[in-house]
């Protein structure tokens, strides 16, 4: 029998062995915009896998951006033949399908070369979703987006995105989320200065909810308190540390306006951000070992014109840069610790630090990632290898 | 019995465990002009290793670019005995005898100090030849210079050079020249869009020529097509796509122009570039693992002084800026892909990648490099290294 | 039973082996000036460990610069209560006791949090001394600072320091210092064309010194000589290759002004430098295995004002710019050298290199660190592991 307790040192434990530095790979992951992707190639990495995202008949197609010939860059090619799916590699002439990968002609070598059909290049399924590309990552078949994308982002009517080339790790930034890092950290923030703001969470609890599409873990909060005596030291927070200009913020009376979430492959999603009646998404997706891709996803439910125009007025003059760029730079930044102090300790980042009361939260997203993530190694799940590790 | 084709998948199969990352080093390798040494020693590093290259009594001499006290660079250092050939070290004061590298004095001790005559810096053959410092980079007693430096160059009235400090490894550059590349690479440079040129190249016939000095491996094919009609694509190159304002030009009713020949330790030459009635050399001399000088020498063969006012003309406004810079850019590009490829995949280039109909060319080039090259590793060749690992 | 040359040979073959890359730890080490440490903290790195400086109640403090929960920098907090010894981290609000390195709040999840007084992070011991910050590197209990800062660093009325970020490693520059060197690699400054300057150093004798604070270990030659006959090459130093300005100078029948000491954990100490009557110290701090902090020091005894004013200007017109900045910027050339040299050597130095007979001050230093230096590993001194390894 093993307690609560047991189970959280044992996901603590495990976390850094199991879980994948360069992300969970049977996922969809947003890209970019839509409208970065157009007949000429597109060269990304991701997950350290070079990727060449192209167009050709309107409909967007990714495929391995190496040719199997000398390993250049597909993405430096053209289309040789004006309405075909084909790009044509710039080195020898290397023709591939793009919809299939196959290499349908070496032009150099003439229309009889033995190549032609007979080698392939990796394809990735794509989808465009809200605006967004989508790649499934995965060596397995695609689950359906709408697995993957939440409902209410595919529900809503504005979407508006921010993507930045980020050092560090997404472990890291995906257990930056919560009450614990938000009333430290973000108190310095212009953003949260003009809010009445709380110091102290008591018993977080995570919950996982059936919220739009499968279950996310949720988190709860028994108790927010203003200030309190710390023995010795004095109040805090200090009355008047903030600006207190806003009322509809997140004081006890008026309750916890943003709340987050999590949900695999590393999702997060916060209530009220960054402006009232929004929603916000974030994704990291790893792009070498070093860095990720900081996606940020800012969703709005505007119904009429009018609605529409007061929200985006909202979200360009205060949500978008004094949130999501200036208060979600403090995440960067600390982030960026993380990354520096797992490479002076070997890349491992949970044996040398502590947690505290508000990582149950982080915690619960360890036992949540370990158990229920796709990736599959040796046919077991992440949970299943734990189990085995321990003899069972 | 092997066949020929089971010695090309064995060649292709061993040529990245077999040639050295650095090159060949039995050779004489070009390493900058006679004009750049001088009394002032040049600070070079070939094949990584650092050679300091000086002149005393207008002669050229090379040596190992460490001190063999404290491991500073004697290139550092200036003659503190003016007419006589030393180079004294700038930290103590160790002074060598540049013909032989004999350590003559410890000045800062005085003449009776033990070290004097006791100790030896290793020093590099040297030659000059058409302007042209060269260096044997052997082990072995060297070779005559006239062996490695092809009779034509020698014999050239005008001699130009250009070097590039270029990322990437002189193994993917020597396996780019011949008509695979040409006939797609170079179809969008300004140089070869000004000629009617062809797009197809069936039945490349690699051939060991007796050319000047040696067997050279000159590439033959057995036809040239212009266009050609790819099923279900269309016609592959588009009329048009070339300016086609030359006449002498690489058309098959004009004979192909360019030749290209190969020979070790990796030098390529090609006949009438990058003007008609030039000669061009490259070699490709590794500095560390990732960068080597491209050494690219044009020349020509003019009689009278009008005939090489004609020559530089043509050179200095078309051969060396559309040609020699531009179009040859064009494969610095992608031996840097090829680099890049490279590290992705753990050294190794041969093994992820495949090859097509007109590399026949580049896998004779591996027989034949694996085959003759002088260099010796534990007293055997690179193919009797291949014939050992079969158990013979 | 082994002779002076044996256990010469040995100290030569083992010091590689012995002496810590990062330096030797059970010292302690000048830091910065005490005028940079204010109560917001400093972030350094001293021997590879983060460390954050800062002053409470006017006592310059140190500790850990990780913070145990998330490993992000302390130095990037701030103290939530003014007037207590504590500093908060920006990330979760963990507070700490700096006298002591305890968690005394974990802010964010209130007073009663269980990480409260069970959590610490290390704290460095710290002095203040003539203007500079001193900090313990060891593991073990700090000896009294007056054991390892020079009694008459201590009894100076000025004290200047400047401090470089130098590429290398202070093994190579506690070596670099002496007569060897001197004659040489100086030779060349401004600093020493001013002066006739002989160029020969026949018997360097070492010799261990009470000076002022435990022994150290002084360059002593039996004999200097201004010029001598190199068979076959001519007279050296050739005549009017210095100056001659100031008659003060290192000739022998003034004297040698300058001499050299040194002691652990690798200091030196040149008297009348960087002016007549000024006693200079350097210490090469680590900061990472590529970088020490090169911190030099002179030291003036004037009694009045007027001295003190006639030394200072001596000290910035002449001492400072021509000697400690141009003049030692020489050094570090040299020390850049040797680290380049090591790094192409897997970080061997004396395999591959050769000493000569100035080199026995440095074969004494070497001697010297492995018999004395305070480090312990597996309860044994360097010189203890050396004897050990020849069985006995």
């Amino acid at each position: 029998m093993t307690t609560a307790d047991d189970r959280a040192a044992e996901v603590v434990r495990n976390y850094d062995d199991l879980v994948p530095v360069l992300g969970f790979r049977e996922y969809w992951y947003p890209v970019c915009l839509a409208s970065e992707v157009s007949e000429k190639p597109l060269a990304m990495t991701i997950m350290g896998e070079p990727i060449a995202f192209l167009r050709r008949s309107g409909k967007v197609y990714a495929l391995a951006d190496e040719c199997p010939h000398r390993g250049t860059r597909l993405s430096l090619g053209s289309c040789q033949f004006p309405g075909t799916n084909t790009i044509t590699c710039a080195y020898h002439g290397w023709t591939f399908d793009v919809t299939n990968g196959r290499c349908v002609a070496a032009l150099t070598a003439g229309p009889d070369s033995a190549v032609n059909n007979k080698v392939t290049v990796r394809t990735y399924p794509v989808t465009e979703c809200q605006g967004i590309v989508w790649v499934w990552m995965g060596k397995r078949a695609p689950v359906a987006p709408e697995a993957d994308i939440p409902e209410l982002l595919r529900r809503a009517t504005v979407v508006r995105v921010v993507q930045r080339y980020t050092y560090g790790n997404w472990r890291w930034h995906v257990e930056n989320p919560g009450l614990g890092h938000a009333l430290m950290l973000h108190r310095s923030s212009m953003y949260m200065r003009v809010r009445n703001y709380p110091g102290i969470a008591r018993g977080i609890e995570p919950r996982l909810e059936e919220t739009d599409c499968g279950p996310w873990l949720c988190e709860y909060c028994k108790e927010i308190q203003m200030a309190a005596e710390y023995p010795g030291l004095g109040v805090w927070p200090q009355p008047g540390s903030a600006w207190g200009l806003v009322r509809e913020d997140m004081s006890p009376q008026f309750g916890v306006a943003a709340k987050v979430s999590m949900r695999l492959p590393g999702i997060t999603r916060v209530t009220h951000f960054p402006i009232n009646g929004a929603l916000y998404y974030e994704w990291f997706v790893q792009i070498d070992a070093d860095h990720y891709n900081y996606f940020q996803i800012a969703c709005g439910f505007p119904k009429t014109a009018l609605e529409r125009a007061w929200f985006l007025w909202r979200y360009y003059t205060w949500g978008r840069p004094a949130g999501m760029i200036r208060f979600n730079r403090q995440d960067i930044t600390m982030v960026g610790e993380s990354e520096r102090f797992a490479k002076r300790h070997q890349g491992r980042w949970n044996g040398p630090t502590r947690l505290y009361e508000p990582d149950r939260f982080q915690i619960a997203w360890r036992d949540y990632a370990l158990r229920y993530a796709r990736d599959f190694e040796n046919g077991r799940t992440a949970q299943e290898r734990v189990e085995a590790g321990r003899g069972r």
